[in-house]
């Protein structure tokens, strides 16, 4: 893996080599995640992007040649990633906005954008030998690591879920046939318990924020927004927030085109927080420092962003910092009602932690974080049909008719079609 | 329209140009089913497959060409088709098959095979100017109509349901702004006062079996499995059947490749049908003509293959009579424990219906219909995550602990992973 240079720490700077750190930074602790740095003057000599672009793998393994991984290293089967880049019209004209793009990431294997952290990680594993792979998750990343390891034998899934986790959750999770451990505790103690037997053991840790190679596998959504934009990036990217993990990944990906000269500029970056669990939107308008972030207690219908002491927290505040983006919240009440107005201007059905970032565009207009002459791609991160009961409380109205023509006509007129 | 020849009744052969008929045959009713067939020896000078295989659109618009509609006709901007064809070696291996795919046709932006239907047809209904696209359907078919429709702002959908129709499905509806008719009835009665008002009000009918462009839409899907095999087709392509609308369009899309040349034979298809569901594994095994077919009530697990009186059985039966294969049954037990078989075996985590695949291809091999030395196709036509509750009674065993090391330790022994 020649071509990687070194892992860096968001924190203190501190430099190591691959074969000196495994997870995070041995002097910054758990907040002091690493960047993994290639050598981009190699890779610019090395990799053509016309020649990707020519490429005809419809997933982003035709990114191989910028991760972490080797040419002929094998990798999980599923088809992740190289999801629809819609050019939404109506979105952009709801929104006032010149130019509005869904990216829709919840047509993954498992439907969500974690599929593709699950299918690098495991990646990883697979070239360094390891038999079993592990994680702390309640939702879209258990799954995508359970589904991803699914199609190779050699690799055992052990996942830690709080007891309390949705009984469908861990259904998922059993019918790709991974160990869940349903720990009386919090997240946090499954999180703990997880990272502790993994050190013990020898297993590897998929757990985002901890292992550095999760922000690569998700890099890789920023390198197709701008391949399928022919390289011309929009002004904004908006995606929500939890962990932070995912609008790191954004970040990661458009920062090594720019090094390589295949983008003139990275985009403004929005993270999006429910009111409820806003740990990062409270740091950035204090304008702490990510050393200083304390845990707190969250709710939110948006489960995939619930998260109490956000594990990317250094590297979710500088992609918003340094691009000179913002994080914005939104209330609960309003990401139930974003479902049903991003589905029929969009076509694109979303989890509640997705739909939160269309509620996200609509306050950051409101309050003028959004310039209306911007163009805007919204990360849509998972799939409606993760969530089908939230998906139910944003929705009525439905016609209850009598099995008689002259009923169906008179409630057709009430809704005036007839 | 100058490449449809003409529309012929797959009873009588009575023969229709594009404007004398709607739907179904004058003459032959309900039963009287139409193939939409094309100037073949036209189409053979006009189109190329090696210009198709280096297209780069990622849908199945890839086959416009080979569609009922012309070449710079609006299509619904969503992107259908052109899903993953997965080399499944350990389903080969479990099955004891030469060779094994998997064609997951979940991965389609409302989650089943259906959306090809639907795309097709509201294809049409732009071409020709309808502003209202109705079905009767408590599943897929209504999904994809919704969903593929809500990207559309000059086209209302109207679908009728029976009022049992399970909340979530009806949620999922409404979350694309159909409208939705709650009929105090049957399925039955659904679909009949569908059919009586879009006649009355001159609506668009999209019902699978009476609307033959709903067969041309799911033809693509034998289209993609031939060219992503390098168009050397497989020798069996497997399929559960409710309505029979899906194995009649994988027969067409084969057909119509045979008619272009571009492969040399069309695959034996076997149709699986549930136990509680069977009219045409009955009249196959009876040697029953379509017309003899009657109405029977049924029951299974697998709704989406549901279906009393086979809207499209004209169409159903041939294509296993024509093509040297078979139908099998399977119990709904036997559906169960396959959901999560075949998600650990091939990564894909199929609905009811679509898991029935793969328990009738078990069947088939045990009964001799399937030789060893066979290759297959499993066509998997909806998502895991359809139905959530059917797969958590396929499933069991997580571990629940304290949270504490030592309790993980002795858990992870009683699974022999420790």
């Amino acid at each position: 893996m020649t071509k990687i240079k070194e892992l860096r720490c968001v924190i203190g700077g501190c430099r190591y080599s691959l074969d000196e750190v495994s997870y995070t930074c041995p002097v910054h602790g758990e907040v002091g995640t690493l960047d993994i740095l290639y050598d981009y003057a190699a890779l610019r000599e090395a990799v053509d992007r016309d020649e990707i672009s020519a490429s005809k793998r419809n997933n982003f393994w035709r990114y191989k040649a910028l991760l972490p991984v080797d040419a002929d290293s094998r990798v999980p089967p599923l088809a992740v990633g190289w999801t629809p880049l819609y050019d939404a019209r109506r979105l952009a004209d709801h929104f006032g906005l010149s130019r509005v793009w869904v990216k829709d990431d919840g047509a993954n294997p498992t439907g969500s954008l974690k599929d593709r952290a699950s299918a690098l990680v495991l990646a990883r594993a697979l070239e360094a030998g390891f038999s079993t792979v592990s994680a702390a998750s309640t939702g879209n990343a258990a799954a995508a690591l359970a589904g991803l390891g699914a199609a190779l034998p050699e690799i055992e899934v052990l996942i830690f879920v709080p007891a309390s986790a949705p009984s469908a959750k861990i259904a998922q999770l059993l019918v790709y046939g991974a160990i869940v451990l349903l720990v009386e505790g919090t997240y946090d103690d499954a999180f703990e318990l997880c990272m502790q037997i993994c050190q013990e053991q020898g297993w590897y840790l998929r757990n985002t924020g901890v292992n550095p190679f999760t922000t690569e596998g998700k890099k890789t959504v920023a390198l197709e927004i701008a391949e399928q934009l022919d390289w011309q990036v929009p002004d904004v990217v908006a995606v929500s927030v939890g962990d932070g993990s995912i609008i790191s990944g954004i970040h990661k990906g458009f920062c090594d085109l720019l090094h390589l000269g295949w983008i003139d500029r990275v985009p403004r970056l929005i993270g999006v927080q429910a009111e409820g669990s806003a740990v990062l939107a409270g740091a950035f308008a204090a304008g702490s420092s990510p050393e200083e972030i304390q845990r707190q207690s969250v709710t939110t219908i948006a489960d995939s962003i619930a998260a109490e002491l956000p594990r990317d927290r250094a590297k979710a505040l500088r992609a918003v910092r340094e691009t000179d983006g913002a994080y914005v919240t939104v209330s609960d009440d309003h990401i139930v009602t974003a479902i049903p107005k991003m589905a029929q201007l969009s076509g694109v059905f979303a989890e509640p932690a997705a739909a939160a970032t269309f509620a996200g565009l609509e306050r950051a207009l409101r309050t003028g974080i959004l310039d209306p002459g911007e163009s805007v791609c919204l990360v849509s991160t998972g799939n409606g049909l993760k969530d089908i009961e939230s998906a139910r409380k944003s929705v009525s109205g439905e016609l209850r008719v009598a099995a008689d023509i002259d009923a169906v006509k008179t409630a057709l007129q009430t809704v005036k079609v007839l």
